[in-house]
């Protein structure tokens, strides 16, 4: 089955490139655009199809490789 | 209102980041992870409160701005 997962920034942290984006956007005549936040996203192929066990295995994988828990934060998405 | 925009490789496209991501798993014992693919996330915060209407001003960024249409495509993530 195939899980999605974000991870980004805490939000207390500084996002130099997602202030650039939203500069260049400003420029660009996007006004509306106030605030842009950047982050990872990775699509996991799993040999798993209970929903849950595989939510499981995913989190772990977040906390052992795929993010920094002193200044990101991750998100497993509902399954779609 | 908030907009979550994803962009990844179009499957066709190599995706050497995500492979090596996958290897490390496999390595760190992760046998059942058998594809990871890499993309990116920008939330967007905009001056908009109709989610149809932030949504065509988002799509119109990532054409513009955030993804390479050649290689990549994009997605604007469900209001949640």
């Amino acid at each position: 089955m195939k899980i999605s997962i974000v991870v980004t920034l805490k939000k207390e942290v500084l996002d130099p490139q997602g202030k650039v984006i939203q500069q260049t956007l400003q420029n660009m005549g996007e006004k509306a655009v106030f605030n842009v936040r950047q982050g990872k996203y990775f699509e996991l192929d799993l040999n798993e199809n209970n929903y849950e066990k595989a939510k499981i295995m995913a989190e772990e994988i977040c906390k052992k490789l795929l993010a920094n828990l002193v200044i990101e934060d991750y998100k497993i998405m509902d399954n779609s």
